[in-house]
């Protein structure tokens, strides 16, 4: 039985100026109004955590790692405070709390920390008095009182582990985005946005490219059952639902990945490759295999340091996109795929399969109009009904 | 018997950017060096106090006095993890710690809040390990564990106590001067540094204007022993110490306060008026009676929010100066400085004695010269003696 209180979180942007935090505060009063506890979790305001790095860089290019740690976690101190004066003014009772505050424990890896624990009992005591609890993301303390940082995403992961923690029905991630999409809009214009989304499609789309959830917060939502809520800080509506754990029918999503690597290595290699990509933390990265040869797909950006140690072992490299289609029936309809963007000319380079996904190789030339074609024809929305009809009078 | 561990303070001019951050590890390092333990405090950088304040304004104009707190103990973080980033980069073993973190306890009065305890242990863990400890200034947190400053000189406060609590053999309070002075010298060119002054004539310096030391900081380490040394960040030397209970003979000091008002009041009013003024928390006034009334002397910028509340007890408002001589024969002296400035038509509008000082009300436009007048007749410098014998043998 989920407890009547909701986690917010609001990101850099949310709380980018004093203005945009009076905007938050109305979201939380809302929330506070409609009877709900509340509890919210917020980022350091944006552009602050970049002027902190910078001055760390002018001091060291690779700062002490717990001292940037102490440093960093100033940010979101900033922005608590600042949204807990808001709602104060505006009569209401809250109070801020710093990750350790809080206590949220987490392990030592400063820059980069996993929560361990939470001891919600301060925030227990707050709610009790009918205070609105803020709380600084992305920051806790380790065993020993030292402050540390849950790395990119954090704030997410500080959210959504709170509302597994406290028990809440719903933790809801306000981003700048009204909720989550089929597609990428920016590319597939007749993208619809969804309002439920179950979470292995999320999990996969995440997985997949898909940027509007960091996967470690999609994870433990998803394990701990905790509903997320996608919506927009800026825009009003009821976003996007994450919550059930069986795939919907069909395609649920269609996730891109751009500016992605192929390297082709002897599969003699391939184990020694493995390694090289663990040690050097190659993150989201996929193998992909044919008859002959193994095709390693990385992000551009951590191409260049993998080739420093495996160049020897690459055969031929290529730049390529990659289109994963989601969903329940994505694997059994994928002869269909092929066949459909052939009519485009658009060929497959290769193709990759997973549990509830396929991950189509594409030329980087080809992955706007191939996700367009596979979106009209496998996501049904209003628009694309219109269209197709459209194409059948005049064709 | 004291530690072999200096305290060191650096204020927020002194840590105002990553250079002097440089400048300041520099000086840590220079007393590490030589064999001591060091802890050293840190105010925030100059102009992040204020660029916090500012932000805390637009949201409320009395900002919520615990959020503010919050809000404004996130400058010494920075400055300090900045400073501990630079010591570990230049090879140094240093971890910087909050206020809460270096357990320092105070009494719940957000915004003004006064130290009530230190538990030394973590910092004595650190210096166990031969690390370099660097503590915020100006914040602790109260018993509840919510994060509290000090007010204003609140770093001083932070370095005295704790060189009290670790029984340190001296307090460095670095600063943008070398020392203390015998008066202003912006006021009289001929002012002397000072080699060393005793506590009861640095505590009636401080008391009566002269602003290079706060006055909480100089009770503290009177009371407490504590042997205080007034240094530049800036430049080398010795600076000032100060230490020892007796005063000198003759004229330690003259200080200076400009921009005073003296509102003459009916003798059948004092208690009223007093009580007022205590209400309005009206600091640093001074009372002088004479045979008819009762002058109230206050800060030209605290006599308006005065003036309201007991404008109709005012007889005379007239703005004044006060000159007030520092040492053992101070008040013994006082027919003299009459005589003295009669020559340079200089007239003393009243009197005032303390223990080892008396105060001369003077009209602003004399201030300066008056002050020259009794420096280089009471204070023996190598220059006045210059110019006294000049002016012999020119009369």
């Amino acid at each position: 039985m989920k407890r009547p209180l909701i986690v917010q979180k609001f990101g850099g942007t949310s709380v980018g100026s004093v203005e945009r935090i009076h905007n938050v505060a109305e979201h939380v009063i809302r929330a506070k109004n409609s009877g709900k506890q509340v509890v919210v979790v917020v980022s350091a305001m944006s552009g602050e955590t970049n002027r902190l790095v910078e001055l760390a860089k002018q001091v060291d290019k690779v700062p002490n790692v717990r001292e940037l740690d102490v440093l960093l976690s100033a940010g979101e101190q900033i922005s608590m405070a600042l949204l807990s004066m808001t709602l104060c003014k505006l009569g209401y009772s809250a109070v801020s709390l710093t990750g350790g505050q809080a206590r949220i424990t987490t392990n030592n890896h400063h820059n980069n920390a996993t929560i361990s624990d939470i001891d919600t009992s301060v925030i227990d005591d707050h709610l009790a008095q009918d205070k609105i609890v803020i709380v600084a993301g992305f920051q806790g303390i380790n065993e020993i009182g030292d402050i540390t940082t849950l790395g990119r995403g954090g704030s997410d992961t500080t959210a959504v582990t709170l509302a597994g923690a406290l028990n809440a029905e719903e933790c809801q991630i306000f981003t700048d985005v009204d909720g989550v999409y089929s597609c990428d809009p920016r590319v597939v214009g007749a993208a619809k946005k969804l309002d439920t989304i179950d979470f292995p499609t999320m999990h996969a789309m995440a997985y997949k490219g898909a940027k509007v959830l960091h996967m470690p917060c999609v994870t433990y939502a998803w394990e701990h059952q905790v509903p997320l809520r996608v919506l927009s800080s800026f825009e009003a509506g009821n976003g996007t639902l994450v919550a059930g754990n069986d795939p919907q029918p069909g395609i649920g999503g269609l996730a891109i990945q751009k500016q992605m690597m192929a390297l082709t290595i002897d599969t003699a290699h391939v184990d020694l490759v493995d390694k090289q990509k663990q040690m050097l933390g190659v993150e989201e990265s996929l193998w992909v295999t044919d008859s002959a040869y193994n095709h390693l797909v990385v992000k551009l950006d951590c191409c260049d340091k993998l080739k420093m140690v495996i160049d020897d072992k690459i055969v031929v490299e290529q730049e390529v996109a990659l289109l994963t289609l989601v969903g329940r029936q994505a694997i059994e309809q994928a002869s269909q795929y092929q066949q459909l963007l052939n009519l485009s000319d658009i060929s497959v380079l290769h193709f990759c399969e997973d549990k509830h996904s396929i991950t189509l190789v594409l030329e980087p030339g080809t992955i706007d109009k191939a996700a367009n074609v596979l979106h009209d024809n496998y996501i049904i929305t209003s628009e694309s009904v219109e269209r197709a009809e459209k194409q059948v009078h005049l064709g």
